[in-house]
């Protein structure tokens, strides 16, 4: 099976179709460059051509040329994941959704949207109904809402409503399958697991149904003290005042605040560790009420009330990976971890982790809710030195009881719990019977025996020139 | 200290002040006779007239007049609390707030209201801006809002907000104290506890700021199972599923939807155990995926979709305490009792509470939200034999671990915690110097050596004719 390229391109001639080196390799990349084990293996990658289609009619047409032309075809929004999910690994096409970005219907609760949107036009749209997305990217202002759902599994607001995985928190997306005729699907319920956080391996998202919460002006604040078991207690029994509306908590230890929120640095010391929070305007009173009834805390910025010079911009684009992201600009040889600190152990277990990486690995925590109980997401900062110091780190998490989600992976099942997803890879059999969607990301599609002991290497990569 | 009632009533004859026996006799009483005990005690209890105020001002003309006159004065909005709260126990005046009703001010997420505005007038008010309370009891469409917080701790919404006295489900309340020259007070954070459920003993609340949700178009359900035990997992489980938004998960041991739910009756056996809830319409594709996960359970009833010959009205009119009213009007020797059962043993307490008192006590669970973890409140239905028998049933609940917040008792600690408020009574120290504030509600007030051994018997309570 070899792609013709040259086909396919002449095929979709009438759209908006660039084949230009310069654009295409952008379009090609996305934040993999986070983590220096993907930078050092993807930094080559690069597509034949790029669609950007304007319709669901045009997506069709894009993939049934594809198909019979035997092209890869990655799917991409704004191309702000971490792990590689966008890129072209076998070249090919990359199918741009950055033009379908209308906001089709908003009711009560609900919107239905293209998956080009912005989170934060889509935000935009809903708050002229009082509403907004009940959680998003800290890439808001320049991530999609497809990318979200096929690349990301939760964020800002997770602290309320959980991760995007858990029931309720998409209510439907139509797909577009991969075949001579594509399909057009609509799923709900049990459906919906086909395809969300499968990295568009097994079909395209062409609209999304999502749920909404209420809009507020969220109060941004933080608090800072010098007792990290202090900070991080704020944070996860601020997540459990029922009466206390938030969208986020996060735990920066020290000395992040110092050292790489540059306009935070006047206001936290070396050895301040940092709160960061979303608080509505109406839990104000009662939040800080909360605060005062807790020794060693002191709040220095509400961004309702405040006297900094130059104030921080929106608290939640220092927290999930944006805190990697503003680390890594001071400090290059910062990279990271996924770390998941389940309830009811979860602080006894980042206390215990934080004692065994001093120096290496500093602890950045975001308050998150599943099955009803808040725990952590750990988005630990790293200094790095090798591939093999990482792998240990990573294993001692593990051997300490945390869950890890490796980063520095990009196929689906190294990034999650290392197991096969039957339902994704059952649907992928039926969608995408010739295996060109987002190439490489799903390991149980080219190697059902994979054993995992070692990091996937896609044998059909690029080779890097 | 003698009470000159006629002088009181000449001061207020410019006011809307009626002193007829019989509308004084009907504004006398509450929903007490919930309580065989109770009911044996206060069914004389009357008020000498009664007082209906239009503003803050003629509630400090009342006030003022009556502390002169040494006239002691219970508050009262619908009177639908069941521990006679609002009970003259001294008659003198009942200052009755049903005309002080304005919804003065709506914002995003607040609302701004006298404490007569029923309930549902409230939410309808507030569902203009899309908007409405957090929680309610289940009389929502004849109690009160500042009945609801002077006498009430949670309710329909508790599940999602926790109670009333969490940080955050109450803004602001301003008091008017009982003395010579009545001072007006605002109260935020701490010092809302000195007022809220203090049962009008302290000072008169003429004005509330409460925090607000968005209103949904809930869809009411019943779902059945012969499994007490699937029953109960599945309204516990629901309350966990951070994605899905509920407003109550209320369940109904068998026999109670077959004996005392008389239209839902046609559709529940005898050994149907049921579980009542409101479920958001946008949750509603993923309530159906997690029913459909869980064996031994079947939905009968949602409001949006049925062929009930005959509807059952709001399924939050069979939970919380109009479970107790419902099983009276069918079997008028049912009462009840209050109890807690707190994460994360309460399902296995509930089990082994269930196992002990066959035939006598039947379960009914509300699952609400207490410092950030689901478990139940229970208000058990109890076939009354005698006191000696109920005060046993308490206190073997008790050592069997789970908490009894005893509704056959008129005293502020004898249905808490059975210990002293010590900010409710400093509170009434200062702002009811003359203790004529609801007398005989509060026993630190009466007596601060009071052991709690036994009930607690008011010595200034009216005679029995």
């Amino acid at each position: 099976m070899t792609a013709d390229i040259t086909a396919a391109k002449a095929a979709l001639a009438h759209l908006d179709l660039v084949d230009a080196e310069t654009p295409v390799r952008a379009a090609s990349r996305d934040f993999f460059w986070y983590s220096p084990v993907l930078k050092a293996r993807l930094d080559h990658v690069t597509a034949d051509f790029v669609v950007r289609p304007r319709t669901e009619a045009e997506v069709i047409e894009v993939l049934k040329a594809c198909y019979q032309h035997d092209v890869p075809v990655t799917t991409r929004g704004a191309g702000t994941g971490n792990y590689g999910q966008a890129m072209p690994f076998e070249g090919g096409c990359v199918l741009h959704l950055n033009r379908m970005t209308e906001v089709r219907e908003i009711a009560p609760g609900r919107v239905v949207v293209e998956p080009g949107c912005l989170l934060k036009d889509l935000d935009a749209a809903c708050g002229e109904t009082g509403q907004e997305i009940r959680m998003f990217s800290s890439t808001w202002a320049t991530a999609t809402i497809g990318g979200f759902i096929a690349g990301g599994s939760g964020g800002v607001g997770s602290v309320t409503w959980g991760s995007l995985r858990d029931l309720g928190n998409i209510i439907r997306l139509r797909v577009v399958t991969m075949e001579a005729e594509p399909r057009v699907l609509d799923f709900t319920g049990e459906e919906l697991a086909r395809v969300s956080h499968a990295y568009g391996t097994n079909g395209i998202i062409t609209e999304i149904e999502m749920p909404l919460a209420p809009a507020y002006d969220w109060v941004d604040i933080f608090v800072a003290s010098e007792d990290f078991g202090a900070a991080m207690a704020l944070a996860d029994d601020l997540a459990n005042e029922d009466g206390l509306l938030i969208k986020l908590a996060s735990v920066y230890e020290a000395p992040t605040a110092h050292a790489y929120f540059q306009r935070v640095r006047p206001h936290a010391s070396e050895s301040d560790h940092l709160v960061g929070l979303m608080v509505a305007p109406h839990s104000m009173d009662g939040f800080v009420t909360f605060l005062a009834r807790r020794p060693g805390v002191r709040m220095i910025y509400r961004s309702d009330d405040h006297n900094w010079p130059r104030g921080p911009g929106p608290v939640f684009e220092y927290g999930w990976n944006h805190t990697t992201l503003r680390a890594l600009k001071v400090d290059p040889s910062i990279t990271y971890l996924q770390v998941r600190y389940g309830f009811p152990d979860h602080r006894a277990l980042v206390e215990e982790i934080r004692d065994t990486f001093p120096g290496e690995c500093i602890q950045h925590l975001e308050a998150i809710r599943a099955h009803g109980k808040v725990g952590f997401a750990g988005l630990t900062l790293v200094k790095f030195s090798t591939e093999e110091r990482l792998d240990e780190i990573i294993r001692i998490h593990e051997e300490k009881g945390a869950m890890v989600f490796n980063p520095h992976r990009y196929t689906l099942e190294e990034g999650g719990r290392q197991t096969v997803d039957d339902v994704q890879l059952a649907f992928k059999r039926e969608a995408d019977p010739k295996g060109l969607l987002n190439p490489g990301k799903m390991i149980a599609w080219d190697d059902p025996d994979w054993a995992y002991e070692r990091m996937y290497a896609y044998p059909r990569m690029q080779a890097a020139e």
